[in-house]
């Protein structure tokens, strides 16, 4: 298996960019002169909710399954996922011909398991409660014999991801931007470690911000704590793909060598930057792909006369959910920075 | 004023590309294996509602206004414009330092008269079916002395919108895709008549196809009848940005020439397709900007087995009625191919 057992470099991005190119999305990196405005600063939304399958995450699964030898493809592929990481595994694996079993909570949003289901791979779903999702998924590829495509903790996972911050640095380059910070929605921490790493040589002044809802803060905690620490039971509906408990070994040894930092925001916070992602940049994001603009509007951290992009990571949520966001107000900007 | 008296020619669209470079958006060409699963043909959709403003206009507003003279920057521009137009005219002129003056109907949605007014432009509101806008709109220009910035009948403007052509063709090129046609929503002819102009050269055997409100079939009448017929009446408020009912001389020529075909969509096809667009691209679409790939779900242009583009040309919608149409149906493919 032609997978580097070290920490994930530079190189790794962009031999990763090259996988991926003319197969993922160049998304774009949207700007509102009003919402620039009322911020008092630039504010450039990566629109990854654009991306193939709707998230990131195809970007380190494609990384990943096409990386495999012959007879690893033909054994298959396992992963386990609340829905994003899933889509991403399945989409991958079916352009490359390799058969994709996806382990998947049972209350994930309806439209996760149905979009994996549509893209050919076969679903396993647990218990979110009972279950561990590892046990069932290791399980799985030892009976099958399959290779188990981890969501975040993998050096090609997290190069597969850092191709996000490649493209946002040549974006904002491309317009004579020099970009003071980049806000990552933030679980497990493969896409917030891989822009970070694709930061650090391109852009090395350029600060890495998690993003993740409050009391799931387990990698803001982890930063200004020097080490990992976890979240105790707390688990929030709303932002369903920011439920993992603990940073990721590799994503945290990359951005706590970067000296990210980390906010959090509420729901309520999540939900007004739905409307204003909608309605300002006429993107559909998730609840969990809204957290990092929320932060950005919410003041969590400072705008004014700054230029900071923030990534909209994915955009798989139900209709009814999004209506009834729809329903309520938009951001209004306010003022309590984290950072 | 550097305006061509002329027929616009593919040269203009390359000129054009080139001064809207880094100031508008490079709109992604998406596409979703599971929407060509269903369709039996690959189906790509241009998302111009990311455009800067919104929408599709904001590319032969400011291709326009960058033509200005110093003296005639200074005197301003004035627009008449449903919403689109008007915000695409009211942020290319702040861009350029120009004033502008846009004469809106009273009934248009909320959102499109609110955008233009934060974009920094005086609004001229009238009544779409007692006064003329044409009217207003010559008045206040002749008493400032300032541009009339017209929505389509105009060869820089055609020339402007023809970049989105240009893009359309490189995008597809690039994933190494011939296309058998090009759906475009259509009012007056500007984005369709453009588009064409840009595949003339690139990709003459590429088709373009005019897509209306049923009753606002215009297009569809005069192409059939070979020269500019009306619309008696009839206005779509869902599809409220193609409520022009006369073909542009302009546009038609090229479209003519180009022997463009034309078929129409209902409102509740229309509908189904903003689901569509919202569920396999997580993009927002207006009725209006939803027509053309409503026309390729509904079948009202074969798919199968072919390469088709359709320009989602808009994204300015109040959120209730994107909710209200979220709670309908997605498109199921039906058969009834009109071309």
């Amino acid at each position: 298996m032609s997978v580097p057992a070290r920490a994930p470099r530079f190189g790794d991005v962009e031999d990763a960019a090259g996988r991926i190119s003319g197969v993922a999305v160049q998304t774009p990196l949207l700007e509102s002169p009003q919402l620039n405005e009322r911020v008092g600063g630039r504010l450039f939304v990566k629109a990854e909710c654009l991306q193939r399958t709707g998230s990131f995450k195809f970007r380190g699964a494609y990384n990943r399954i096409s990386r495999l030898t012959e007879a690893q493809r033909r054994r298959g592929v396992v992963a386990f996922s609340s829905g994003n990481h899933a889509q991403g595994v399945a989409a991958a694996a079916a352009l490359l011909g390799v058969p994709a079993t996806i382990v998947m909570p049972s209350d994930a949003p309806a439209v996760k398991i149905t979009s994996t289901r549509a893209l050919g791979a076969r679903t396993v779903l647990y218990d979110r409660r009972n279950e561990s999702r590892e046990e069932i998924a290791d399980d799985l590829a030892a009976k099958q014999g399959a290779t188990l495509v981890p969501p975040f903790d993998d050096p090609v996972i997290v190069a597969g991801q850092g191709t996000c911050g490649l493209e946002i640095f040549k974006q904002a380059q491309a317009v004579g931007v020099h970009l003071d910070a980049v806000l990552v929605p933030t679980s497990g921490g493969g896409l917030a470690s891989g822009i970070a790493l694709a930061l650090e040589q391109c852009s090395p002044e350029t600060k890495v911000i998690t993003v993740e809802p409050v009391g799931l803060d387990d990698f803001a905690r982890s930063l200004r704590a020097g080490r990992r620490t976890h979240n105790r039971g707390a688990l929030s509906p709303f932002c369903d793909a920011l439920a993992v408990a603990t940073p990721g070994r590799i994503p945290f040894a990359i951005l706590h060598r970067r000296r990210a930092a980390g906010v959090t925001v509420t729901d309520s916070d999540a939900a007004a930057a739905m409307v204003t992602a909608f309605a300002q940049f006429r993107i559909v994001t998730e609840p969990s792909g809204a957290v990092a603009l929320a932060a950005a509007l919410h003041g969590r951290v400072r705008i004014a006369g700054k230029c900071v992009a923030v990534v909209c990571s994915g955009g798989n949520v139900d209709p009814g959910t999004f209506s009834h966001a729809l329903g309520g107000r938009a951001c209004a900007v306010d003022s309590a920075p984290q950072w």
